[in-house]
């Protein structure tokens, strides 16, 4: 059941999943959202059903990563539990929930000559999913591209893949009873590498986009070799700027969040900059705060003239994404050194300030470039589910199509519909 | 004055010329829209005061063409007069009028969280303009450029780059004059082809999309070897199905228009698609317009079995882009068989239905995935200018970040403001 396939004929194999996929996701095109919503919420339900195989998969995945000496943080990713399947199927049953985002006409236009224009939300195709260990995420992304009306062709890191096959089994039964074809979500069956490749590569036109999601490496690799379009981001290195017109209660508690709440997720603050008029007035408490929660300091001269416990930071630190109880605190004369920090260092991921100041908050967010800007609140809501989209299947930092978190309304494109009674163009 | 440069080191001048265009691009995303106006207005006033320079290179321009045996198709589109240069000015001054795209909040989120998020419009960063002998995209493509905040790296024909080169240095008297960086508006100044392929390579990072504006051996080109985003076109094979609720006045009225207004643009019907039921009545009147009027029509069996007279259509005519005054002519036998016939053949452009049918144009609009789907209207309002966007870049056909006519709004991507008050995020 949970067997991986031996594939003689990589490129056919791959060939034939991005032909299957273009056709599915020409039905998917066409079904309607109920008919999407309730394939999804039929998935949900064929995980739970589904859950002994599941465990039994995922069990042969634990004991081959064992042996393998895959670290316990890898471990405890690709492990699953009753409660985590069961929290994979309620993920599903939200995905299914949100609102329909294909079909939306989210603009209008009336031109001079007389036309009704009105621009409608349509899927983007297919999209290729490539990931690490996490099982969750073959069935979170297989939904989201449901969802949005888009065939997904899933690659599953080899650790998890004999778990990634029995969350597949389960959403192709989702799919087969809202009569929607089995091939709307592929799963790519072997751990060959170079299956990687001709995703890459798009096989051939068929594949529209590219999702990375896992760790620097792969999404380094992806960036670097992908010949169709990526949504992704690389690292984030995000900051948070304490303004000298900063609430000290407020920062205090924005800033340890920002930090201490998750360590290892993009969100999360890896820089401190503070104002340097209340710097001698605000940074002990916070340092304080951190050191007593565990997190290494590492500080830059002038805050070392004021709390000199801390370690030296270095230049590679403010290149350093540390997904770690770790920070790298700067003191700045005003909020244009803060600005030019961020400008030079930030990866456009998510850029904080903390500030009572309306002139400097809205300078703040109209000079930082980054996907996402934060005035008064802490970095770590950089998330779909924190920004209302439901689930999201990453974060983007590229500069087109879609930035900042990608849920299912992100997955999809437009056309314009042109209504008109007899138009002609003049000359 | 229009010079064409010796470059001797190609790759340290492209270099050079992408640093300086990201330096630029920060200045312009930092500037407000009546600063990027002004700027544009100005460079219509150049335009202008310096038309006797610019119709000076464009008759060394026209004389080496001559000489080089350029067709005479070829050198109208280069060729300038005074009235070709005020039309120029004037495409300016439209352009700095429109709307500000910069800074648009074109969605608002209020999530359960408490937090306030907007959606803000802002500009790509730097855009790579590759075009071929037309002088007035340097002034548009440049101009387009500003208006949504982005620096230009422009790359004109060999054969028009004199000209180019003086309608050039009246868009950096515009800039210079609204206190806006040279670098904003960039040309290539040498002929060397090698500099496209440093462009279709991002310049080290530093060009973040690229828009090819010609031929379609150039789109090709540019599709087939860029390592970064491209907005293009390959080609408009655009259709105008004839449903058998059609009001025939009407659909004689549109699909001559469709095909005849102009038969060089890519928004051109190149098949007309007939139901059945009302071929006999429909077919001799449409087919008389369009001979009457030069045009060679191509048709299937059954449309010849009515009209004995027209050529016959091969299997290669369906998918090409005519660009002239021919016809295919395609007689279905209901919808379904006409929006098979365009989901094979259709560019992915313009396709048009005409019926007064509202149910079955619903189903035609749903169904076909084009850029711009068209109800009882002429295809050849596929035009940023009729969609009332003010001038267009060009039209899209890809399925990422903008699809239909690109102009100064579609020039942008977005980013996220993110408003809290103290809000922390909660394990």
């Amino acid at each position: 059941m949970s067997a991986i396939t031996k594939i003689t004929d990589l490129p056919e194999y791959m060939a034939t999943m991005g032909r299957r996929a273009a056709k599915a996701a020409k039905a998917l095109r066409l079904a309607s959202g109920r008919t999407r919503a309730a394939a999804i919420s039929a998935m949900a339900s064929a995980i739970r059903d589904n859950s002994k195989a599941i465990l039994k998969a995922n069990a042969e995945d634990m004991a081959a990563g064992k042996t393998k000496g895959l670290s316990p943080a890898m471990l405890d990713r690709l492990e699953l539990s009753p409660e985590r399947i069961e929290a994979i199927a309620r993920s599903l049953e939200a995905i299914a929930a949100l609102p329909d985002p294909v079909g939306m006409e989210d603009a209008h236009y009336a031109p001079p000559n007389g036309l009704k224009i009105a621009r409608i939300r349509v899927p983007i195709g297919v999209i290729g999913i490539i990931y690490e260990s996490r099982p969750n995420v073959t069935a979170d992304a297989g939904a989201l591209c449901v969802k949005s009306g888009n065939a997904a062709i899933l690659r599953a890191g080899s650790e998890s893949l004999r778990s990634a096959l029995a969350i597949h089994k389960a959403l192709v039964k989702g799919l087969k009873s809202a009569d929607l074809p089995a091939d709307c979500v592929q799963l790519i069956a072997t751990t060959d590498r170079d299956a990687v490749g001709h995703m890459l590569g798009g096989i051939s036109g068929a594949i529209d986009l590219i999702i990375p999601r896992g760790g620097k490496s792969l999404v380094a690799r992806v960036q670097d070799e992908a010949r169709i379009p990526v949504l992704a981001h690389l690292e984030g290195i995000c900051h948070s700027y304490v303004h000298e017109d900063a609430d000290f209660k407020k920062a205090r508690a924005i800033v340890f969040n920002a930090k201490m709440r998750r360590t290892g997720i993009c969100g999360a603050t890896e820089t401190l900059l503070i104002d340097e008029r209340i710097a001698d007035g605000f940074l002990p408490f916070i340092a304080g705060d951190l050191l007593d929660a565990g997190c290494e300091l590492r500080a830059c001269k002038r805050s070392r003239a004021i709390l000199p416990g801390m370690n030296k930071v270095t230049q590679e630190d403010w290149s350093t994404e540390y997904l770690d109880a770790i920070l790298s605190i700067k003191i700045v004369d005003n909020i244009d050194e803060a600005l030019a920090h961020i400008d030079q260092y930030s990866s456009g991921h998510t850029d904080a300030i903390i500030t009572e100041n309306d002139t400097a908050a809205a300078q703040f967010i109209n000079s930082v470039d980054s996907a996402i800007t934060v005035h008064n609140a802490s970095t770590q809501f950089a998330d779909g589910g924190e920004f209302g989209f439901g689930a999201e299947i990453g974060i983007a930092t590229g500069r087109l199509h879609a930035r900042g978190p990608v849920g299912a309304a992100q997955l999809t494109t437009y056309k314009y519909a042109v209504r008109g009674d007899g138009h002609i163009r003049p000359a």
